[in-house]
């Protein structure tokens, strides 16, 4: 029997740990999306790069041409909304369980942005798609929902503010306010994903509604802000290092007195943190899950540098040189570690939710993209200046796999929490430790021997 | 429905990744073990130590008294001889896969050198129960493979010489020649593990029978040479550290004009380095398994230290100082993604064979003991002097620990090997990549656009 | 008596171990540095990032009025051409030793790009002029070289090409042919700084004239091409890691039959390696002592941050958080040894040239720019998504630095360097221990010691 | 004129820094000093370790023939208690600054622990003299200092306890106590070096005299005791991986009800604190100093390891493989570095006493032990099995190294110090900073441009 691409594409250790636990749609569906990405996706870069317009003003008007081709492909093919799982969204979503996504993503990730895009599974729509699918009422699913699913418009969602430490979220200063039959939002957030592009069609607003609330975790709420109401105001697209990521960007956004219909609120008054406590746990995993398919495709690209003869230096091929073989070995190692925690991670979320999976998640959150970058940064030297340049994709790589040590909470905070987890074991192991002190006792009796001191 | 002991003693997403390929003999044979390394090993630690006398003569005579009783304990309770698969030795074995046995070696490594002697699991004996039960005549079998299995003897492998760089087999310079019906032994080794042992019945001897085979590979034989056989001179203790791992000890040995009769050649002359081969593959994940349930341990030690009231600084507990915190979170990552590799690695062997496992055996030999010295470190320095001292394992742990970086071959053996074994996958990464610039070129025609120079 | 504002901006430590070795004029001079750089330039960045033009003609059209205004300042303070050594150059430097000027650098280097422009010391116009007064005939030094250190025009040193591997000098394919009085250049050449500069003059051109010489090292030549010579194309601007660097930039540049006069040529037929192994020394340590000035006002400025009361999460200052401290202290501790590493080259240059410190260059070479990286991203990620945006000099400032791993050799050429340089010293090793292995013969011989085998 | 052998023996470039600050006499000192370590100590090694019985009760009763020739001629070179400076000590000091005897103790390191006794110079005679050189009475100069300086007797320093998290000295239990004319000591200390040796006389202990002072540094005093009071019990002698260090040891104590003079105490009741506090600066430059001889010493094995030829593998040097070109050229590189950060510890400490060179030694404390551990690990790891043997000083080495990240304070005390001492110049930099958009605001007034927001 043949093997199964992800064998190739993947690795084929940790596709014999879990590919018992692939449906068949799964396997079918993953061996569809390996051949679109390296088919059609990869050799498309190019053409959309230069269908972007340079021109400052412009390149946020602008959908590209060859994308839009691709999505029509991805869906005809039945790639599409790959990260709804039907278990949680049964009228949306696809039968595959985040196990399975999880691979998928991975080979997303190789694909870049334009990848995801392609198959309906960008962030920071994968999220904002589970939160109006789980909490939108019929007529917010109607209207805001649905468009989304068919890849019409865009969304972003709006947290992050200026001025403002908000990985903690009850420092969050947006204002919504009910006023009669409208709700008024005034605030000032910025990296706001993919509110530069001209699809995007709505804002999931997070601000606080309650602020005096004794529960600081019942303080907020989210609205959806339509993309043009009036009183948005996209002040400047935020850098990533030297990229503005257009047409999608990262904005900063004024919202001065926003009016919107009381209707617009997401699940009710209050329910902010729970929205967002939600949203997070298996968008990490597919976060993850792309930086090791961009680790995966630095190394396939370092590979091929360092064995290219008309690379030579000095009458020898680079991986005759210094350190370069050891480098490509500690990358494969540990993009095969970490391929195999977030994909134990991801089964985690399987079996006991993303609330049982808690450590597993935070550990691939503040593992994955310092691997990764490890990984893209060696890649980047191999190919000297050429690296840093717009002529591969690493720098851009890089870039953007540095902002996930920042972006959900930065590492620290999740490197904390699983240090606080660890230190909860501290009475199960005393009474280990005690019980274990017993047996030694009446062993020395025993034995007639006298413990030291 | 209870869930198992490894879900606690191990990690509960590793065992989700591996219940269901776990046989339920597997599984109660875990459940098991785990209960017998903490409550009858761990406690017998001090009463063992004890047991050995300090005196430099003695050492190397004892049989330690609560060591023996714990072998008739485990034997009853069929904890015996796991490393030995049925699958390959139908005759001897125990229904095990390796990747069952594998979580065994975890929970072995949590008790130390003495938890693996009481199941009769220590290297070097396994390698060489494996080496004879493979290779071994139907006489070799009942004279020295039969006392081993019942743990009533022990055994060395004398590969490693002084002064050679030995890492390199074809550099051995030990000679092993035939002389009618004898065949006789002269070398110079050391750091053979096993060979102070009172119980120390043979040693199987590498050397050249064939110096001149123009197939390097071919030169090696091995014999079997009783620890008693006259020319065998036991030199000194190797230290590791300064740690003389008595009774077992790391021998110097000279091997001056031994005689043993030519049925103790194993397996054919000329056969040395195919069986050296054979022998590791196994061996290096149990070495893993054990280092990871070294870390493991360490890192249990290091949360009830760092908890400890007793050991507050400043008003403080040891946590809330400093970085204990992350560090902690940083430990637990790294031994959850190196277990769930060497799982992956295990599991490959089960499928492929150790020789359809080379990259991922390869991986785990470099990566694993590297993190499990860096999180045992961690732990020993949290205990301050005590953590380097004789009153916690940590520091011998640490030594011992070491000691697997230059073992089977140094790391960067193991690291070459990895990248060398990337690199072949040059030529299908070129044809993969030149495919997707002919694609890329029809795109850029068909929308008519033009690439960069 | 006042201590010197070195000690302060510095660091009074290093401080104290060079001042005895600094004349009054650079003591003075330091001074005035010092407050011209935070007193002028600091305050000037906003004012220069917004007078370049967002457009991207404009931008490379520009000569930014702020930056002009400040060379002015400098001039009259008598902070100019501070790089070249009055000792070296008697007609037109300023009598600095090496080691004055790199605490200097470091000053610069809190300034970013514009300072080192500011007092005419920017790469690559420092090496240019050097270059130009060491090598350069008269008539060189009136027409090229008396504008560029009057700061009236700028100037590119071309040398990298795409396609090639040019980290070895001897793969250049560029092609400098005589054709009666002229000399005429082809080259493909890219990350040409400098070269988008609309005040850019001229580009020191290296190139193949001999290319069949039987000494590979004298196959190169330099010669001076005019920036708007006809033939000279500068194909577009070369990405770090986004930015453009507009208006110098790093520009691709075709040279297509263009003609120059035979007294452009410099030095000589087959000088171009002398040239560039000359160019080097002192520059690679003005790149690191900046780098080491980027990396302590990182540090400066994640100080404020974690202090700012502003940036409070759950109620705490950031730096009451996870490691925040720790790696502050490691920062410093990095900074503090990089700095005397780079000062003790400084002054091997001054004392054994250029050619006796190739070891102390080539260790601060590979040393410097990863430990400021570091710094750089720990700041970064203190300021979360501010850290990577266009609101803080930090993320430029590492995209900068990440190019100094690749740019005048990669890290790899200089590590081994540094490495095979040591390799050297083992026949005297080899010698030292046989002595002592002589000694201790007698020795044990002496007290009728017996040695171990 | 030749050039002095410290270039050599240590580093041109860092002898080039501090040359000109060393007096005559400390260069001709210097120069004996490295003739006496290569000549005399280093040969003496395999003897001393000869000498040294291996019986566990004669090992703490013997005084190595071998070293007490040593120390011999070493008086005689007038290489004798170097450590101690005439400039606080007049009266028994030698003329050398910090700074000089500085390059010394690296001197002393390259011969281990032997070089140091030789000379006078050990741990923790050294503090314990320079304590009682200041601190004590003429009567405790006679009876007690003079015979150290002498190098007739040896000492310990009494102060970490065992079940105490000693680190923070104000946990301190052992108890001090007048009765009459006597005073009263009761403890339980451990890790007490040099308590084992039978020369020891003295102990200096530190015990709480006054429990209840409200400031609790004057609850601590120190008094004299003679090793052979009555109710002092050396219970054992701790390990160190392993290592006993006989015959000075690291002795677990016990003092019952030990009586000595009230003339015993030292300085005065309640001035312990200050008694370790003034100990601790000095010590710890030579504690680093030493370590980087280690280190240095460790790296020259490496390369006459990796150079040699009986230890080719597969056909090549050791140096031909792999990573080790570029690891010697980072551990040169790390030693370079951690070299000039301690010279520049101690000439802070010249111009401005302990106190005023604290950022500088604690930064020197944590930074120089795990940075020679790392380079002696990888020496260690280049010699294989024989580099954590008996057979090179490499794997003791090591573990001595690493009681330096714990001894004196362990690395995170002396991290977090640092840390809160750069935190404090944050109003410093605030004020800066604030300057600075003052004169922005001026600038972007001037120039008629708006800020961004």
């Amino acid at each position: 029997m043949a093997s199964h691409p992800a064998a190739e594409f993947i690795s084929p250790s940790a596709w014999a740990m879990v590919e018992d636990k692939f449906s068949p749609y799964a396997k079918e569906t993953l061996a569809k999306l390996i051949a679109f990405v390296h088919d059609e996706v990869l050799p498309a870069q190019k053409v959309a790069h230069a269908q972007l317009p340079a021109d400052p003003e412009k390149r946020w008007k602008t959908v590209i041409p060859v994308v839009a081709e691709l999505k029509g492909k991805a869906r005809n093919l039945g790639l599409w909304n790959l990260f709804l799982s039907k278990t949680h969204y049964p009228e949306y979503g696809v039968p595959l369980t985040n196990l399975e996504y999880a691979l998928m993503a991975e080979i997303l990730g190789r694909g870049g942005q334009m990848a995801s895009e392609a198959v309906n599974c960008s962030a920071p729509d994968t999220g904002n798609m589970e939160v109006l699918a789980r909490y939108g009422s019929p007529e917010q699913h109607k209207k805001w929902l649905v468009p989304l699913l068919n890849g019409e418009t865009r969304s972003a969602f709006s947290m992050t503010e200026r001025f403002v430490a908000s990985s903690d979220a009850t420092n969050i200063r947006t204002s919504i306010r009910r006023e009669g039959n409208e709700i008024v939002v005034n605030g000032h957030k910025w990296y706001i994903s993919g509110a530069g592009d001209p699809r995007c069609a709505l804002h999931l607003v997070l601000g606080k509604s309650d602020p005096d609330n004794s529960d600081k975790y019942r303080q907020q709420s989210i609205v959806i802000v339509p993309a043009n109401a009036p009183g948005v105001k996209v002040v400047r697209p935020m850098g990533v290092f030297g990229y503005d990521d257009a047409p999608e960007g990262h904005c900063e956004i004024i919202y001065e007195n926003v009016r919107v219909p009381v209707s617009n609120l997401v699940l009710g008054w209050g329910k902010g943190f729970e929205i967002i406590q939600g949203r997070l746990g298996p968008g990490r995993i597919h976060h993850c899950m792309r930086s090791i398919g961009c680790a995966s495709y630095a190394l396939d690209l370092m590979i091929q540098r360092v064995t290219d003869p008309a690379k030579k230096t000095f009458g020898k091929y680079l991986y005759e040189h210094g350190t370069v073989v050891s480098e490509i070995a500690h990358c494969r190692a540990e993009i095969e570690s970490a391929r195999l925690l977030v994909l134990s991670a991801a089964l985690q979320i399987d079996k006991a939710k993303a609330k049982g999976a808690l450590k597993e998640i935070g550990i691939a959150k503040f593992v994955v993209p310092s691997m990764a970058l490890k990984v893209v940064d060696t890649a980047m030297q191999a190919y000297g200046a050429e690296g840093i340049s717009q002529d591969t994709p690493l720098a851009q790589m890089w870039a953007q796999l540095r902002t996930l040590r920042i972006a959900d909470g930065p590492d620290a905070v999740h490197i904390q929490q699983i240090g606080q987890r660890e230190l909860k074991r501290a009475p199960a192991l005393a009474r280990r430790t005690a019980e274990m002190k017993e047996r030694e006792k009446a062993l020395l009796a025993q034995y007639g021997v006298k413990a030291s001191l």
